[in-house]
């Protein structure tokens, strides 16, 4: 095993944007990729100094991320497992915690749960690029059994990539990206889907030529990729489940105003969420 | 009264748009603001080449534009009902036009109701600014008793500007922004309370950490001006609460495919979102 040697699974938006960094940052980057097409395009772009589909190729490394969609952490092909050194640091990439903890916590002694955030919603393996985790959260989720030392590797890398280093249980986490990233994917597409199912032709017409950048931000995160909607919502349920409960709360409340004309406390109420949003505005 | 004299109510940013542009255009255009400061700088800013807080500045106009906001719309003072030449064609600016055209149809034989569209959320004397309104859509809404001429003088008037002229009925164009503006402002706010009210300190600080790009802007127009929102619940209250219902419905349906794990469903659903979304997008 060699030091310097980091394996990546999967070089697609987040595994070749963290190769890019990597070999730019002195390490051998070793890319193992499913399929042949995507181990010869990801070594033309530069994003490992080395990709096979043979699962030997990271065999060396001393610490290997895995860059898979979330249904493949949680369920990971076991060729892939028998392919990890006992002895490597194993981090993943997942947006969801418990679940790939839950089944990683016992496949490998040296897991670390990882979630670094990045800010695009371009995919595969032209999508990696430089720089794509600076100043954003890499948020790791020890959990009892994890191995300190591995812990204290994969914290080096994230801030070698110029991540903000954040730590929390994984439970918190998935509350949180509940709160923060699957809750708007969804109440997002349910506005999509109230125009589109709420109107007649003639209204439909209309609301197409007048939609403007309001309607544009507010459904950006609901007409998104389907597929990361449906992972979010098979590996996150009961938090997401929790968050949309809370969610209709606030709706009801809204609504019990607006339907007794209740303007002053409307007015309090949009005084707040004034004033509240800034505090989740980073610069990122 | 002479026919390339037009007259702005409230220099704000809309009407102080518009005077930018026809001054272009090589009209002369009469501002009547509520305070000297405001008539000052309007001024000043070049806004209108003449400004006063005298009603009798709009004396001679032939087109008056009401750019104020829409409280006063739908309750105009009658010093300005007063100052009204009977001849002139008299057009408003308001986002919501049925109570508009209600308050009126009886105060003013040639009023024309109008709804341009803008992009920005900046306020006051400091925000008109040259082509607002290029391919932005200019609604007019006229209803039986509307004035074929004064209709046609509010067209030229729109294209003049560059606007995307369109015409229909006013429950409809309240039916059509209810779901395209106001409802985005309501489930917009409610994310914002469902995140800071749903939290326990721990929790809120970690998502105020992680908040990414998807959430600023899914909470945009949740953020926004508190009277403005306020202003659209009030006057345009049932179209809201039918649009905020459809959205519970949608809301539900969701809900239930996540409850229940129909993930072939929720991958259908979110696919016809991904696809029906960018029929709302428009070079605006």
């Amino acid at each position: 095993m060699e030091f310097n040697r980091i394996g990546i699974v999967g070089l697609g938006l987040i595994g070749g944007s963290i190769g890019l960094d990597l070999q730019r940052l002195g390490y051998e980057v070793y890319g193992l990729t499913n399929r042949d097409q995507t181990a010869i395009r990801a070594k033309e772009r530069g994003l490992a100094q080395f990709t096979s589909t043979n699962p030997n190729i990271i065999a060396d490394c001393s610490i290997i991320i895995l860059a898979l969609p979330l249904p493949q952490l949680i369920n990971p092909p076991q060729e892939l497992i028998d392919a990890l050194p006992q002895n490597a640091v194993i981090t993943d990439v997942g947006s969801v915690k418990t679940p790939v903890i839950k089944a990683w916590q016992n496949l490998h002694p040296r897991f670390v749960g990882s979630h670094p955030m990045a800010g695009t919603i371009e995919q595969g393996v032209e999508a990696g690029r430089r720089d794509l985790f600076k100043n954003h959260p890499w948020i790791s989720t020890p959990y009892n059994a994890t191995d300190k030392d591995a812990l204290k590797s994969i914290n080096e890398l994230a801030i070698n990539l110029g991540s903000n280093w954040i730590t929390t249980d994984p439970e918190l986490h998935d509350q949180a990206v509940a709160l923060i990233s699957h809750l708007p994917v969804f109440i997002s597409a349910a506005l999509i889907q109230t125009v589109k199912n709420g109107s007649n032709n003639t209204l439909l017409k209309l609301t197409k030529a007048i939609a403007s950048s309001g309607f544009a931000d507010t459904t950006r995160v609901g007409g998104g990729n389907p597929q990361l909607g449906v992972a979010m919502a098979s590996s996150n349920t009961s938090a997401i489940l929790n968050a949309l409960n809370s969610y209709r709360s606030e709706i009801d409340k809204l609504e019990v105003m607006i339907k007794e004309n209740q303007w002053e406390q409307l007015k309090q109420e949009l005084k707040e969420t004034q004033s509240n949003r800034p505090d989740f505005l980073n610069q990122k």
